[in-house]
This record gives structure tokens, sequence and C-alpha cells, in this order.
């Protein structure tokens, strides 16, 4: 039978920090510290894996359970000195949920078990306090019954107000023992009332009803959404922990408290929390008291607190990382109830790593490994203008739910952002909450402030998504959105007033605070020198860690040199993505290429028909070839203005192009410059269509005439001519360079004209002409052969000889498929996984949001958005095909990404898995995606290693084989993501009885975990 | 080395019909008819692998080619008695070229070599015919001067011209001796003047230079398009033939001739062809004698006829099919130059193949093997009156996109059709294009004409599908819908006016042609007695020799109960697909399906928020809880109207659809229905966006207001918010069930509320429901789930059980890669080719028309539009992934394929070899599909014969051993496609000395081939 139960306490504990999977995130933690020595209040885990088969069961579980529960309560019991249900000394315990992964609040928790009607008064006598062991004894029943037995909470407090209003006080601390006593009997005709059941006085039958509750609650409905949301498994189950009480409220030896081993938000290295004498977490929630800094212990309980502080520093040591953990001190006796590795802002994150790097905790490697992508971003997003930022007192505070400061006018609705935005305001949107109507508006603003929601609300992670700014649930506001204002205090804040949020700290100021950009940006383009940013200090000791690991090349997407600059310095080599067509929307580009696209078609059959005009007059004989003859100039004089037309766009396009690839070429200083022929269908350089239309026949509806309204009706034939029902799915990529091959010519003779210039001026040049959309080898063959005709003759005609590649991407799913025959003249794959993730799911990425959201969030089709995070199983699976196909047919082939998904970390480390050469992403996001390239690296040495039947196990082994095991080690522990189990110094004080005291949600731990996890992206893990 | 040299003579030939690949199909033909004792001027091939190697080596030979060639020519000689280059008894030799494949025309041929200033008057001395020999000898240098040493014609005709005039004649013919021996001399000098040599007088260095320009013509331009437009592969070379001349125009014993075993036009057994005496094929050509039937012959010269006949009978039998013969008479002596298998209509293939079998010269399978697919579909389509249509020229020719022939009245609008047709006139739908909304106006059609679109476009794919004839991409013509009338040329058709369409030849008539339906369709309606049709009697035995042999079974797709008629009728086992929203389309319908659409978001919103706040009203307490309530009232009232149309129109559309599936399961009597649930998207059944948008504008620019405007904004809205980009890629197939499921509901609850009262009938009934556009299992999941539901439901409530599937259409290339997790839920896969194909190559089935065109044509892309045969190496490697991994995961799968593809033999072929349950067409290609999957059964058992290491090979085996044997001759027949080695009878006369007679482009065979050829399909091959 497998092990079901895990006991923990008196320094010895079944399980430890490993075992997540079984005992939960709670149940592992305490179990590691009790192992550790720190003094933990003792009891017992159920696995998850009871909560599966009690699933599985129909909620049945293995027949001595509840034996082998009483077995380890007994031990429970031995260890504290008290006996569960004990008429004098009573045993009293909690019930808690813990999942592997942490779902705050979100299943049932229920203390104080083990008191009855008895056991009441023998707390009362042991502690010598009776109103709190009524009180003690009313909150179990009022818990109970609405968790256990379903009663309604209305139920419970109708009773209390009655009490309260009969007494004519208003706080429930007012009550006496005697109101507590009474309250307790019409708290027990309550259940008896609605349960049709007495509540159970057999503390035992208690316990295993509050279990079963507990492990139901995992399929509670709230559960199963944040689960949606989150994007965790169903069936992973819950364990439930039965611990032993402790109480902080005994008196003035008691306490309570929560803190960080440094500062969450700022990085700092100082001791940080809050303390409450005499305490439980409720009294801070009922707002009655206010929370003392921490190091008010040290005057109060100087012992107490440097045990706390020795405690604390040994656990930041043993998990090598920050902790944030919950502590209650009974009768002047410490207990540590819970430790975790501290949520985080990205700063802080940074911070932490490097210093504790400088410190010798961590190598450059472990560093790396502790910080999450997203958290490096933070430091890239706008802030406040430091000193200006002074001048400005928040009104109102929210929850900092997507970090970054954001200032503008106010507005009240999605419309009016878009509306303002239209005409270059800048804009805050205000709501009381946002909806999926909303993300326009969202898009189009500065930044997003609700009045309600957490950190998980629509507008939070929306906001996060976009990398906007985003205060959320800041419940101080009065948000009226039908007279478009709010109030807040004695502000009011009306429609297109200035209006100021810190996403990163979750406060709202009123008035315009000027923002700047990250000091790291401002230092990389020479705006600010590096020695006057400790930010950068801090960034740039972070970065030397991830370039000494490494990890896949990362490459940029840019299109021009002010992008390629930004990329160079986050550290891009090279540029995995130009877009020559994005240069074609500038404004006085547009005219020329509209004018290319307009006449296209026409000079192509007009080149046809004079090509084959000629072949017949050639051959022609006699008045025959006269008629021929006259045919032909007939057909030239009617083609040479198309001709002309179209030959004269492109002519006037070439220097342009020229000019653009020089600067690029000229920034990246000999690093591979990637570009792509045209991609989009040519429509999209022309008005569009419906509009066309309208304007047409509003002018016709009121009788206009004449040639204005002939050339838009010239023009509305040609859009016409040229509209797809499926653009995505068109003529477009290479299609139109086979169709219009002048066009490819003239963007690959710019390409080369402007290298060969690049190298005459004594610079290395690596061009690689990317052909896009190829689906059958026949249309690069047919491409390459054009782009290698010019090559050569522009190197020829200008004298310099260039190495240079042609490639293709691979974006197409038929291009995945028949990769074998497409390396064959393909010198480099590039995966367009926007493309192909299109092409493969059969999902238009412009219009998938309609069902795509629901297909994420809701309806639990698909794990993640595939556009965000590569579908590592379908276009993956077209990836892996490419690569093998590939590099069968061409040995060396270089592979890269240069779709979304190259910044994205979760699809670096597919690419890294694949072997790619290099991710290609957008320039702000090269640094972040360094950092998941190094990770990536990490992670896969440490499986790797963990794959080697040997691994040295002994610290004091020999020093040349010490480097290697280290490395095994952090990459272990990268891999498994659960600490290392280092062998830590017994704790000099083991703790002894524990008794009382409790942390729980609305915990004023809760309140700081809240301020301190400022930025920390909630959504990840 | 390599044998280059085949010589053939004298009743042996070192080649034979085996070995087209290398003598070409000239050279085998002449080396089988030889080896058959068959009179043939001698001769000798050169090799295409000679051909080859002289492109590879830089148009050069191996040393000795000339020297072996001089070796042959002396045995040619010494079995005609003449000799090359002799003063007296000259021999002349053709050179002609002959490739694998028939590529009439495009090459060059050069006839009369040998002639110099010596022999002419050897020639005239031999045949006593001095005119004869200078015509010759000026033929030859006119030719020689054009083709090797390529000289303009025209310098040739001015000369000829310039003769005539000074000699006041008009024909060629008029010129005497003495005219043609001074033209010798003029065209000697224009060599001379042209080439800077002169005329090679050494016959020898005639016959290299003409060989060199022969296999130079390979590669002349037409040649190459030619290869191009029919998918010839370029590298395979062209063979040479030079072979002694005969002429049939040495006098009145002499003459030439072409002719058929039967007739390829009705399929007749009679002997067919036209004769001329003393003449040779140019005669023809230039248009001054007319042909005389063969029967001619039989008078002039009995005996030569006789011959005639026993050598056609003997060569019909030899190769088992009619042939399509020349030859030529010479002073009384028959030479055959050429045979092989006859070009025909449809009707004469099933004809020659029924009765060829009842003569017992093919066994059944061998009939089945000698009739093309779409030969036996020419059967079924409408025809014109024959005679009739010899009164209209065409106007205009388009892309012949659905076969059969139409007249009718011209209609430029769907409604239109729809209005005409409903007071019984029979009208041809013309359109720029059609879409969706046009399919009712092209159902009343007789047929449909467009200006746009492939073979592929919308309106080519619904006319095949209903079997309408149907001519698009008619450039040629400007549609004017607005003034509903069009153009082309100087003719204006306007609406009402009588138009004609050929979808067999993509021909447009102006007037009505008289039309009928085919006797088959009529036979099997009951319209016609079996008894008066012979047309449906050899298509009733050649598709039982069809049934006979079997294959992958055939299903049709069908919508309504008329096509599953049809499909019955035409041997259809079953229904592979119904498009439940076709039948959204009636008129009756679409007001219901529209109400249902524009209710559908905000019913689900209300129903959403409803039941939202029901939870929140269940859980809140105290005067929240009524707070609560109140908003709880309040959205259901705000609900109740979205919510009541909503479900309003689907309890409409229930009976409805229950009444449509009904009358399918009926018809199939116990076959199996496979009905897929809606596929796409809303939009489609709104109107248009753009024409929505005019008509607002529009109104509103003349000042209008009021609730009509109004309404139509409101409708606008709707449709702005169903608007999408890809609509291909959109909101459509399952994801609309799973957004919508009450979509869903309705639909699996009419198909078993429609299969209980069925399966109440006594029937038996098999439903498979399948699920479009599925990509992730998960997607499948929550569909099937609710099929399953009410499927058990609505079995429950009617007490009856069925078997029943639940399936899913593989059309998204990520099913097909994760198919083994579809299978897990998948109870059967249908190929959903059209989509697949889209997705695969990322091409938009409504646009690709703009470069298809080009990439399968001109440029050179691919080798056949991947909408008409499945691209099996991209889009077949797909399939053949989920065949694979469906199968792992669920052995014994039910997969069948319902896209365009299964109508397509070489498709079918390939859904033969991957296994394939059933293949589903439309209804009017289920006899075609059937004889497609018996021919590749054949195919693929040849295949499995030939891999057999041992094979009897003795005709006088033991009589059990025969039939397999016989078995394996036929299917090796049907694998290679080369005749059968038969040993056949000796002749009875052995040909003796040839001499003279030609048969070459131009000739009369040509224009009775292009006669027979009449709808015989060139494209194939």
């Amino acid at each position: 039978m497998p092990k079901y139960i895990y006991f923990f306490g008196g320094g010895k504990a079944d399980g430890d920090a490993s075992m997540k999977d079984l005992l939960g995130g709670k149940g592992a933690g305490v179990a590691e510290m009790t192992r550790a020595g720190i003094p933990v209040p003792p009891g017992f885990t159920l696995t998850t894996q009871l909560c599966r088969l009690w699933y599985a069961d129909r909620k049945s579980f293995p027949k001595d359970l509840d034996a082998q529960m009483l077995q380890n309560l007994a031990r429970v019991e031995a260890l504290t000195g008290m006996k569960f249900g004990d008429a004098t000394n009573p045993l009293l315990v909690s019930v808690r949920s813990g999942a592997k992964v942490s779902m705050p609040g979100m299943m049932d928790t229920i203390l104080n078990l083990g008191l009855n009607d008895k056991t009441v008064l023998g707390l009362a006598g042991r502690t010598g306090n009776e109103r709190f062991a009524w009180d003690c004894y009313r909150r179990l029943i009022q818990m109970f019954g609405n968790v256990v037995l379903d009663i309604d909470k209305e139920n419970f407090e109708r009773s209390l107000k009655a009490r309260k209003a009969a007494r004519g006080i208003v706080k429930d601390t007012d009550l006496t023992a005697e109101d507590l006593r009474a309250l307790v009997e019409e708290f027990k005709a309550t259940v008896q009332a609605h349960a049709g059941k007495p509540f159970p006085q057999d503390p035992a039958r208690q316990l295993m009803m509050a279990r079963d509750a507990v492990f139901r609650s995992w399929n509670n409905q709230r559960a199963i959404d944040y689960r949606n949301i989150y994007k965790i498994p169903h069936d992973l189950g819950t364990a439930v922990t039965v611990q032993s009480m402790v109480f902080g409220n005994t008196g003035d030896k008691s306490g309570t408290g929560v803190g960080f081993t440094r500062d969450p938000g700022s990085g700092d290295k100082v001791f940080f929390g809050e303390y409450l004498t005499n305490a439980q977490g409720e009294d801070v929630v009922a707002g009655i008291r206010t929370p003392l800094p921490i190091a008010q212990l040290d005057k109060e309980m100087p012992e107490v607190f440097a045990q706390l502080r020795e405690i604390t520093g040994r656990l930041e040591r043993h998990y090598r990382d920050v902790q944030d953990f919950e502590f209650t001190v009974q009768e002047g006796r410490l207990y540590m109830l819970q430790t975790r590795s501290a949520k985080r802002t990205g700063f802080a994150a940074v911070r932490f790593a490097v210093d504790m790097m400088k410190e010798g905790v961590l190598t450059p490697e472990e560093a790396v490994l502790r910080v999450e992508p997203d958290h490096l971003q933070q430091l890239l997003f706008p802030v406040f203008d430091r000193e200006k930022r002074k001048a400005f007192a928040p009104v109102a505070k929210g929850l900092n739910a997507s970090p970054g400061a954001a200032s503008g006018a106010a507005v009240f609705s999605a419309e009016e952002s878009v509306r303002r935005a239209g005409r270059g305001e800048r804009v805050v949107l205000v709501r009381a909450e946002t909806c999926p109507d909303d993300v326009k508006g969202m898009k189009a603003s500065q930044g997003v402030l609700t009045a309600t929601g957490g950190r998980t609300s629509h507008a939070a992670v929306v906001g996060r998504q976009m990398g906007k700014p985003c205060v959320v649930g800041c419940g101080m506001l009065a948000v009226d959105e039908h007279a478009r204002q709010f109030t807040v205090g004695e502000h009011v804040v009306r429609e297109g007033d200035a209006l100021s949020i810190d996403g990163t700290t979750g406060e709202v100021m009123i008035g315009e605070i000027p923002t700047r950009e990250s000091d790291i940006i401002r230092v990389l383009r020479g705006e600010l020198p590096a020695a006057e940013s400790e930010l950068f200090a801090y960034y740039s000791d972070f970065m030397a860690c991830v370039t000494k690991v490494g990890g896949v090349k990362v490459r940029a997407n840019a299109d021009v040199p002010a992008d390629a600059e930004a990329a160079r310095h986050f550290g891009a080599q090279g540029i995995g993505l130009c877009r020559t067509e994005h240069m074609f929307f500038a404004a006085e580009r547009l005219p020329i290429v509209q004018q290319m696209i307009l006449f296209a078609e026409e000079a192509k059959r007009a080149m046809t028909e004079i090509a084959a005009l000629e072949a017949k007059a050639k051959k022609a004989t006699g008045p025959e070839k006269a008629e021929e003859e006259a045919k032909l100039a007939k057909a030239r004089a009617a083609g040479s203005e198309p001709i002309a037309k179209y030959r004269g766009a492109l002519d006037q396009l070439l220097p342009l192009q020229r000019g653009d690839f020089l600067g690029l070429f000229r920034t990246m200083k000999g690093f591979p410059v990637t570009i792509r022929t045209i991609d989009p269908p040519l429509h999209e350089f022309l008005p569009k269509r419906e509009e066309l239309m309208v304007e047409i026949a509003v002018a016709k509806a009121k009788g206009e005439t004449g040639e204005a309204l002939a050339a838009k009706e010239r023009l509305l034939e040609r859009v016409e001519s040229l509209h797809e029902f499926n653009p995505m799915l068109g003529h477009r990529g290479c299609r139109l360079g086979i169709t219009f091959p002048e066009i490819t010519e003239m963007q690959v003779r710019a390409i080369f004209e402007a290298a060969c210039e690049v190298a005459g001026e004594g610079q290395t040049v690596v061009p690689e002409v990317m052909i896009p959309l190829v689906g059958h080898v026949n249309e690069l063959k047919d491409q390459k052969a054009i782009a290698v005709r010019i090559a050569e003759e522009t190197m020829k005609r200008t004298g310099r000889k260039l190495a240079y590649l042609v490639g293709t991407m691979i974006e197409v799913p038929r291009a995945a498929l028949v990769a074998e025959e497409i390396a064959t003249e393909a010198q480099f794959f590039s995966f367009g996984t926007n493309d192909l993730t299109q092409m493969t799911f059969g999902y238009s990425r412009d219009d998938a949001g309609k069902f795509l959201k629901e297909y994420v969030q809701d309806s639990r089709v698909l794990p993640t958005d595939p556009f965000v995070s590569i579908d590592r199983s379908g276009v993956g699976q077209l990836m892996r095909l490419s690569v093998e196909k590939g590099r069968a047919a061409r040995p060396g082939i270089k592979l890269g990404i240069c779709g979304e998904h190259g910044g994205d970390p979760d699809s670096i480390e597919f690419c890294a898995m694949l072997g790619l050469d290099y991710v290609s992403c957008s320039p702000y996001r090269v640094a972040v995606a360094r950092l998941a390239a190094a990770q990536s690296l990490l992670r896969s040495r440490a499986t790797a290693a963990k794959a080697k039947p040997e691994r040295a196990t002994k610290r004091d082994a020999a020093a040349p084989a010490r480097k290697p095991r280290r490395a095994a080690r952090v990459a272990a522990k990268a891999s498994s993501k659960v600490v290392a189990e280092r062998a830590i110094v017994r704790p000099t004080k083991p703790a002894a009885r524990p008794a009382m005291a409790s942390a729980r949600p609305g915990h004023p731990a809760t309140r700081i975990i809240r301020i301190a996890q400022a930025g920390g992206k909630a959504r990840r893990k």
C-alpha cells in the first residue's frame, strides 16, 4: 500500500522540499523546515495521491485511513504534550489545503478543530482566558458549519448582529465571554436547523469531516475557475495538512507576523516585515489595529527577534533564495508557520540575484536562474520622472497589476479611449472593471485603472499581456461611468482631467506626471552616464552572467536603423527579420508603391503580349509579317504607359530601399542581416475597398460626376481586382515575387547595391536574402534564381565580392512537410511561426479572438494561446520535422525563428531544444530572450546531468571534479525547479511545545505579500 | 557501350512495343509492327538516351555514331534494293522525332533526304516522273534550309510566289518540272546567301545534319511550352527514327490514307477512314482534293484493301485495342507507317470495351482498364443536339469547369434565375463570379457562365457538385451585372437573350441550341425504358464489369433526398457528407437562420450573465441578497427577448432539419449517412457588409431617416461584429458549435429524432455524426459529449436503440499531426481535403486563381492544381500520417474522404493506396469514382504481381494455374500501360520492297483524329 500520510515534528519529517507533487507546497515546506530544525508546530500531511484516489473512487478512502490518522495524531499529542479532545489540556488542530501550485484562498481551511462543549472549558482553564476560548469555539462552529455543512454564512452573521444590537455594541471584540457562550448555543441551534443534525461533539469526527470538506474544495467552482485562468491541470489534486495550532493572541508575550528576508519591492538587503503583539490575523482584517514594523519585535522580545533573524537567515541560505515567512509567538516561544521563496518585483529579482551572487551564495548560473524573463522586462518599462514624481501625492492606491508608469487624460469608455488616441492624445482608461469589449480601448491607452477586480481580473491579465501599466481593484474610487467621472476622497476626476498611475506600486495620482524611459534604455542610448544609474549597474552585472552562460543566439526583428541600434544595445547578434514592406508605408513612399501596384497587372499583361507578338512577327512571312508587325507596334504603344509607370515606380523605390539597407548594414557592423522580400498582399497598400464603395455610391447619390469620381471608380476597379476573401491565404509572399519578378529584382538589387557600398567602406556585410511563404521548392528555385542573378550582376558591376545566403521562411505547413526538398535550395530556414501557427491550426490571428479567448479561458480547449507560446505538439511537430529533414538534406543548414514566438521564453526553450542557431524577436525583447536562452541552456544541461547514470554526491570530492558537479547541481535544481537539498546547520534552539496562533487568508502577511508582489508576474506558473 | 541504334525491317526488329522510353512512341511502334510481320518501310531508331547524352555532353555524340548509322543504312539499302546517294536508284529517307509521349507537330521532321543534283535525276528516271522528282528535291531544300539551317521560310516562299506570278499561275501543282528545276537553283542560291554555305550535296552529311536538327528540336520553345502545358518532364529526350521513304503520289496505283479499326466517335464496329489516290499528305492540307471514304479503296484496289483490313484487324487483336493507323500504297504495294491506340469519345470508349469483351478479346478486368474515368463521365452529361449544334459558331471560350451542354435565356442574378425558372423558363446564369448567395440561382439554372475564376472557383465546384454545365474564367466577356448584359467582341447579350454553353469544351454560343439529358440518367430516373436506350445497355454492361472488380467503396456527398436518390442510382454505398447548412439557404429558412444568428451572441451573453447572477444571488446574504436578486431579475428581463428569439429560431429549425434527415435516411435504406454539423461562418447567412454600408451611406446622403434605416444600421452593426478578415480561418466549424452549443444540440437532436423515426418504420439507420474543423482533441471531446448526450436522450425518449458513430473531419493540418490524440475520441476520420489543401499550402481556394493559373501553367511551380488532384507529397503526407497515427490509436478506425478530391481518379488511387474505407464524391461522379476505384485496385494488384519473384511465363501451363496468371498479366499491362507482348500469327503476305509515301502533321489523319477526340480529355497524361 502506498504511503498516504507524512508526519512532521520534533525535528524529523517523512517528507521534504522535493515532494511538492505529493505533499503540496505547504506540506513539503513544513516538512523541510522541520527537518532543518526550524521550530514548526507538528502535524501530518495527507497526500495529493489520496485526493486523486478519493475522486477516482467516488469519494471514499482506503479503509484504515482514519485509524492511521489517529495514530499520527497521537504522535502530535506526544510532541505537544496536549491531547486531542482532552477535557483539561486539549490539543487543537487546523486542517488546510495545499496543492503543488499555490492557489491562494481558493480552497478551504478549518481552524480550531478539537473544541467541543467540554474542551472549550479546558482551553479556557489552560489559557486563563475564557473569552478567547469561547471565541475560538464560536469561530469553529461558524467555519465548520459553512465549509463542512454548507450552511449559508448569513445565518451565523444574523445571530452575531442581533446579539451586538441587543447589547448595544458595534465591534465583535466588545462581546464578552458570556455573549460568546450564548452565541455558541445559537450557532449550534442553527447547525441543527439547517444541517438537520447537531454540530459534532466528537473531535475525531470533526477532523474526518473537515478533511473531506477540504478535499472536496479542490473542485469548488472558484478553484476550477482559478485553475483555468492559470492553466493549472485539474488532475493534480490537493494535499491536506493537519497541524497543531499555536496562538498569538494569548497575551503580551504572544504575537504574530510576516516578513521577508530582504525587501521584495526594492531589493534592498533589509529584514522586512510587520508584527502585532497579542494578536491573530483576523484582528488586522477587522481593521482595529495597525501592525508594527518588525523592528519593534526587537524592542519587545529581543530574544525572539534574534531567533527569528537567525532562523530566517538560515532559511535564506538553505533555500538559496529570499524567503517570505509567517511566524507566531506563543507565550514567548517562536513558531515558524510557513516559508517560501518571496514574490518580488523585477528590480528586486535582479538585485537579489546579483547581490546573492556577490555574497557567494549563488553561482552566476544560479543567479541567471533566479530571475524570470518577465522580471527583466519590467526593468525596461517607462517610469515616472523621479524628481517630478515627488510633487504628486497619491490620492489612492490599488493593486499593482501590471508594472510601469502611465499618464494622460482620464477617459471612461473604450470608445473615447480609441477616439482620443486616434487624434494623438495620451489617455488613461478608467473603468469600474474592464470586459473584453474594452480591449481596443486598453490598447489605445497609456494605462488602465479599475475600481474592482484583483490581479487576475480581466484588466490585469490583458494589461500585462499588452505590457500596459495597470492598477486594479482600487476600491477607494467611486467610478461613475455614466457621468464620466470618479471621486476619491474629496477629489473629482472628470473625463479629460490629467491622471497618472504607477503600475509598479499601484498608486494613483491626479495630474500628469511626465514619464520617462527606463534608465537602462537611457544609458544604452548614451543619454545617461552609466555611473549615474544603480539600475543599470545591476542590469549590467546580471547580463554579464547571462552572457557568460550563453545559449541559443538572439537576433532582432528590425526594419529601420533605430530599431537595429536598440537591438545591438541589448546584445542582439544580428537581424533575423527585416520586413522590407514596412518601409513602403512611409508617407512619401506610399504614392510610389501605389503607382507600382496600380500598373503592375496591366504592365505585366502588356509585356507578355508584346513578347508573344515579337515572337510571332519574327516568324511570320509575307503580308502576314507586316500585319504582325503592325499588331506589335500597336501593342507597344498601348503598353507603353503602364510599363513606364510600373517600371518608373520601381526605379523610384530602388534608391529608397537601398538607403534603408545601407543604414541597417552600417548599424549591424558585420553581424548578419536577414532581409525578407515583399510579403503582404498588394491591396494592403491601397485604400479600403468598402470605403471606396461607400464614397462612390454617396457621390453618385448626390449627383456628382466628373473626373475625380471617374478616377475613384478606376481605383475601385483595381482594388476590386485585387480584393481577396482570405488575404492571409492569398496572393502574397513569394507568390507576388513570382507573378511580378520585377519587384523581387528591385529589392534584391537594393540589398546588394547597399551591401557593396558598405563593403566599400571597409566593413564586413553579411546579407541573407529571405524568401517568404514558400510551400514548394520550385517557388524558392524561381526566386533564388532571380536573387542570385541580381546579386552576381551587382557584385560584378561594383567589383565587390560578398558572402551571402539565400534562404526561406518555413511558415506554410507544406514547406515543413517537404523540408528535405526545400533544403536542397535553401541555405537557411527561418521559422515564421506566426503564419505557421495560423495555418496549422487554421486560425486567422485577426479573427481568432472571437473563439480563442473562450478556448483558452473558459472552454479549456487549449492549454495556452498558440500565438503566445509555440504549440509544441502541432506546430512544434512541423518545426521538428523541418529541422530533421532540412539537416538531412543540407547538413549544417542555418536555422532560426523570426515569428513573435522568438521573444517568448517558453518558445525559446523549445527552439533551443530543437537546436536552432538563433531566435529573433523585437529589439526590446532581446535582453529577455537572451535570459530565456541562457536559462534553457542551463535546464538542458540539468536534464543531461540527470540522465547521467553516475553523479557525484559527496561534497568533499576532489577539487577538479567540483566544477562539473556544481554545474550539475545547479542544473538539476533548475530542471526540477525545487531547491537543492543542502545540509544545513542544526538550529541552536529546537522548538518545543507549540500552542496557539494562526496565519490565514486576510492575515497581515497577505497584505504585505501583496505589496511585495509589486509587479511580480502572477500569471506565470 | 550501350546500344544506341535499333534497327527494324524485313520482319525483324531490335526493339519492340515495350521500349517506348528508349525508342519513343514512333520507334517502338514501327519495331513492334515490323516484328508482327506488318509491312513497314525499314529503318532504324536512335534512342532517347542518345538525345540525353547529347544534351549532357554539349551536343556531341559518341565518336563512331556516324559510322554505326551508315552501317544500319546499308541494311536498309539491302532490304529495299536501293542505295543512299545512288545516281540511278537512290534510297530516300525521312528523319523524324518521336518522344515517349506524343507531342504532335511540336518537333521537327525532314523528308526526302538523299536527294542532290545527281540523285534527283535517278529518282526521275526510276519513277518516270520528272516533275515529281524535282518537286521532292525543292521540298527537301526548302525544309532542310528552314529546319536545319534556320533560314526564314519567307525566303523560299518569295521565290515560289515570284515564279508563279511570272508564269501567271496560282497553284503550286501547276508548276512544271522545268519550273521546279529552276526553283531548285534559286533555293540553292538562297541557302548559300543566308547560311553562308551551299546546300550539302553529300547525302550522308544531309542525314547527320538532319539528325542533329531533330535532336535540337526537343528544346525548341514550342516543344518546351507544350511539355509545360501537358506536364511532360523535360528530361525525357526524343528518339530519332530514320526510315526509308515510300510515296503515295507516284501514280494511280499509289495513294495514302488514315483510319481507325472502329469508329472512334460513335464506337460503331465499322472500319473507318479516308483515302486519296496518287497523293501525299500535303495535297490534302493544300485543300485541293477531298479525301474519299476508305471503302473506295476496295473498289480501286480490292487486294490492297483486303490486306489493309487483314493487317489492321490483326493489329487490333495484337494490341488488344482499337487502332488509329496511317498507310501508304506505293505502286500497288501497301506499307503501314504508324499504328497506335485510337483517341476516342467517351461513348466509343465504353462501347469498344464492352464489345471487345463480348468478342472475347478482353477480359472484364481489361475492359475496365480501357475506359478513362472521365470518358465515363461524358456519358452522363446533357448533350447538344449534334446536328443543330453545327449552325452555331462559338463567340468565346472559357475554362471547361463542369462538363455538359446548357442553353436558355441569359440571366444576370440569382434572383432572376430563380424567378424565371419558377415560371418554367430555361436559363443560363451569367455572373462576373459566383458566391454562396448564388447557389439557389445556380440550382435553378441550366448552366453557369462566369468571367473570372478557375476550375476550382466557387462556380466550378458548385457546378460540378450539382452536375450543372459550367464555363468559368471566360475573360473575353465584359459582364455588367448592373446593366444586366455582357459584351464579347461586337456582340452584346442582354438579359433574356438566348445563350448556350458547352461545359465540356468551354465554348460559348449565342442562341439556344437544343439540349437533352443523357439517356442514362433518364433511364435511371425511370423516364425512359432501359430497353429503348442502347447507351444505357452499354453503360449497364460496363458498370457490371466495374462492380465485379470492386475496389475502395464509393459514397456520395448529398444534402437532400434527390441527390441521395441519384447517388443510389449510380451505386453509392452511403452518404459520406451531408452539409447541414446547405439547407439553411432555402428561402423559407434563411429568415429563421438569420434570426438565430442575430440573437445568438446577445442571448449567449445574457445566459452567461444570468447564470453568474444566479450563483451570486444564491451565495449572497442580507441586504446584498436582495440587491443581487434585483440584479438577477433585471438581467432576466433584459435577456428574455434575445434568449427567446435565439431559442425560438432553433426550435423552428429543429423540425425542418429533422425532415431533411428523414428523407436522407429513408432514401439510403440502411447505408451509412454521415452528417456534418454546421460549418461555415455565420456571416455567410447575412447580407453582405459592404452592400449594407453602401445602402446606409446612400440613404443617409439622401437625408433618409426612420425605423427602416435604423433597422439596417442595427443589422450592419451585427454584420460588422461578425465580419472576419479571413473567414476561411475564422469562427466556423466546431468553433461555432463550441461557442454556441445550442446549435449543435439542435442539429444532433434533429438527426436522432429522424433516425429513431425511420428505425420505427422498420428500416436500418446508420447515422454518423461528423464534427468539422477539429484541430485539437478537446474540441472533439466537447462536441462529442453534446452529440452523445443528445443521442442517448433522444433514443431513451423514443425508446429506440441505434448504432451510431461520432467522428471528425481531418481538414486542419494540426488534426493530422495529432491524429493519435484525436483518434482516442473519433470513431471515424473523414479527410476534408479541400480545406486541408488550403491550409497545407496556405492557398485560399477563392483567391488562388490569381497565381495558381501561372503556377500550374506558365511558371511551372506546381505539377498539377492541388485542388484537382491530391498533392501527394504535402497534403498526402499529412493524410498518411493521420492514417498511421489514427490506426495506431484506434485499430480499425473507419477512414474516408469527402473533399472534392473524392471524385478525382488520381486522388482515388491515392486513397486506395492509403487503404481508406471509402471515398465520397458528388452524386454525379459516383460512377466515375467507382471506375477509378476498380482501376486502382487492378493496378495495385499489378504492382503486387510484379513484386512477386516468381511469375509464370509459359502459356501452356496447367489449367488451375491459369487464372492467377491471367490476372497477373492483365494487371501487369494495366500497371505499365503498355500492351502485353502476345504471340501473334505471322502475316499471310510479308511486306517486301517499300518505296514511297508519307504521313505527317497536317495529314488528313490529324483532321480525323481531331474530330475523333471530340470531348476526349486532352489534359490527362
